[in-house]
């Protein structure tokens, strides 16, 4: 039995970027069978049809860097400057809450969040990484998941030598898996050393693995490098070793040219995080010339805590926007290109391009239905306009992951909505009194 | 008979800006006859009751500049330099089809947008502003709306004597409506000459109404009346006599310190239109510095064709982002200020604070409810954090204008939504023959 989605407008996103109005996408198993119009393909194949008539056959959208169990931490504290908001408020609300049992539903909270908004894939870097494959799973979601490792104590292990232990079991743990691509997390250049991050790439070298980075996120954190190791950040994890086509790199704001040429010669993906970078008052990343280099730039949400949103559809609008108004130039990073980000090139950033990012046969059906029957959806002169510049996560109306419905018609069909809204109220209370206690809000 | 709203927390915007949780807003006829706990006032009032438990009561939206009519437009050429776009695309565009009818079922869209997102109040500049008031009565949203004055042929008018005369008749007839403030709109320094403005202030004056305007846009306009009249922008409308404490100005970005000073002296609203300013990389209001000064400012939309969004969430999310990236100052603008310009300050920038903006007794009662029972609206920590960087348009479920319910649960009710959209393509037709008459598309 096939799945047909049928009768919508298809945005393949493959290479000649076909706009298939009257569309079809055949399903069969966990992949894309047949892509075309309607009248042509339909008459061979049959089986379940979803009709998608009046709405957009979009590819999942690829969100390339989050925190998806920090959820629980959203708004916790806005406004501050970064090294405050870290140590007054992230650092003990995470000291005195993260548990397995929090990254399980702060994760699953996530992915309601994400998947609701249509993103079918994500890259995740946290703790107690195991408990976010197992959810991920569980959700059917793709994810492509990072153990975290600190040179300081963190939730889940004491010494980044147990976490590199956990690491390596968790690899051989989901290696494989259809849908979690398991992932090693060196934190950044300034909270891991250069031993550790040494080790790390080298495990991840034997296991053929990819490494999931924070790089150049912060200006301070740019300098500081500079300062001790008479180099860029970037050419420092080159010249450690760490650079290659298996890695991924988030925010990527302080690169000079010489940089960007090194991500581009080394295959690195970068991930733009513009709501993050912006709240945040980090920079700005020079997505034009990373493209223009021929870098794959994807993008993405970051952390509740630092967005608040988990929303691919707000970060396409600031990503153009961000670009026009810093080049001052509106032609920068028009509509469609922020689109391949979102998608194709997310993909490529991940490194999963095979596999994920347009919908082409022989892809995995990772598929979204967007809604397009709105007064904000009309009219409709351009479909990658309308995308970026007006559409919404709420128009996503169903989404499809691995040839499974996730969410249809808006109901969500693997996770427990209401379970999971109430025990995130629990864990509200909890973060609560536990600043009380240590006296961080009265 | 009474209205309650009962049991949400209401968020006042009142000057001690009061959080009440569990608190009733009492209605009667148009206005807002009393505030607070639910349970110190219920048992004083009768009538229906809407329950409003889980949810945020706010104050109605404010949308300070749009061009409502031009949602038919909405998308038509993105991406595009300032120049390219208006001469190729939007002037061709709206001088084949703007009409009369094209204003009426233009704004009946921009309407339906505006008020499923939450926007109770809007200022307005186009063309055929008589139709733009009719619509919005029967919508039954607040308005106030400018005739647009330019001195080359417009869709209504040949010569702005023309134009002149008709905003006067418009003034006139609709002078005193308890939903519609009739206003002078001189389109901008650089399309109207130094007479015609002279010429609208003293109508304006005469007549005591507000004049809307666009004001130090782009970098180019500034420098250019820097060239012509050796001052800067604000201080040439000053000289002319225009502005005063009934003046509201969009966008205001090219203002150096002393125009900031003259601004607030002179009492003239500023409006922030981040999505327009950032997408057409126009450059970026100095809002801090202008609500340091005193000057009210409010937020903004700006017409469909620039945005692509009349989504008032959306504006507030970018305004507070686009300050603390361009400030490199993640303190800067923090959420409670972004919403006090969507609300008090909105209504401070249209000289309607002691009408609209907050909800107290006796004001209007222009309330939306917001709902929060969703993942990407848990868990809350703080109200404004919520409104302006998780919650969406899409969260808002109920509407109420002057007393009166227009979106009740996301059912539109003086509004016909079906026959908008439908109406609304016919029109997306009609453009693209238009554009491929002229030659414009192929």
């Amino acid at each position: 039995m096939d799945l047909l989605i049928a009768g919508g407008t298809v945005v393949t996103m493959d290479p000649q970027r076909r706009l298939i109005e009257d569309g079809t996408v055949v399903v069969r198993d966990d992949r894309i069978a047949s892509v075309g119009k309607r009248t042509d393909i339909a008459p061979h194949f049959s089986g379940k049809t979803i009709d998608a008539r009046g709405a957009l056959v979009v590819p999942g959208l690829i969100n390339g860097h989050a925190h998806a169990a920090m959820s629980l931490l959203r708004g916790i504290a806005d406004d501050h400057l970064l090294n405050d908001w870290l140590e007054r408020y992230i650092f003990p609300a995470e000291a005195n809450n993260v548990s397995e049992e929090f990254v399980t539903w702060g994760t699953r909270l996530g992915l309601l969040e994400m998947i609701r908004g249509g993103i079918t894939t994500y890259a995740d870097m946290y703790y107690f990484e195991d408990a976010v494959a197992r959810v991920t799973k569980e959700a059917h979601m793709r994810g492509v998941l990072a153990e975290t490792i600190v040179d300081f104590p963190a939730p889940d292990h004491r010494t980044p030598a147990a976490a590199i232990e956990y690491l390596e079991r968790f690899i051989e743990k989901w290696q494989g898996d259809p849908l979690i691509t398991p992932a090693a997390g060196p934190h950044s250049i300034y909270t891991v050393s250069e031993a550790h991050l040494r080790a790390i790439a080298d495990l991840a070298r034997r296991h053929d693995v990819p490494i999931l980075i924070h790089l150049a996120e912060a200006k301070l954190e740019s300098e500081n490098i500079r300062a001790t190791h008479a180099t860029s950040p970037a050419a420092y994890l080159h010249q450690i070793g760490m650079l290659g086509p298996k890695v991924t790199a988030a925010h990527c704001i302080w690169e000079e040219n010489a940089d960007i040429a090194l991500l581009a010669a080394c295959g690195v993906g970068c991930v733009h995080n513009p709501s993050s970078n912006m709240k945040l008052a980090s920079g700005v990343m020079p997505v034009v010339d990373l493209r223009a280099a021929g870098v794959a730039v994807g993008l993405a949400t970051d952390g509740a805590a630092s967005n608040n949103r988990q929303d691919m559809f707000y970060e396409m609008d600031l990503a153009a926007k961000l670009q026009k108004i810093t080049r001052m130039d509106p032609r920068a990073l028009p509509a469609m290109e922020v689109v391949e980000m979102a998608t194709i090139e997310g993909a490529r950033a991940l490194h999963l391009a095979k596999e994920i990012g347009s919908i082409e046969e022989g892809k995995q059906a990772d598929i979204i239905i967007v809604e397009t029957n709105a007064p904000h959806a009309t009219p409709m002169y351009n479909v990658y306009s309308q995308l970026v510049y007006a559409l919404k996560s709420s128009d996503v109306a169903s989404v499809m992951i691995g040839g499974k419905m996730v969410m249809e018609d808006r109901k969500m069909l693997t996770l427990d909505e209401n379970e999971i809204l109430t025990k995130a109220r629990e864990y509200q209370r909890r973060v609560t009194d536990s600043l009380i206690a240590s006296r961080v809000v009265s």
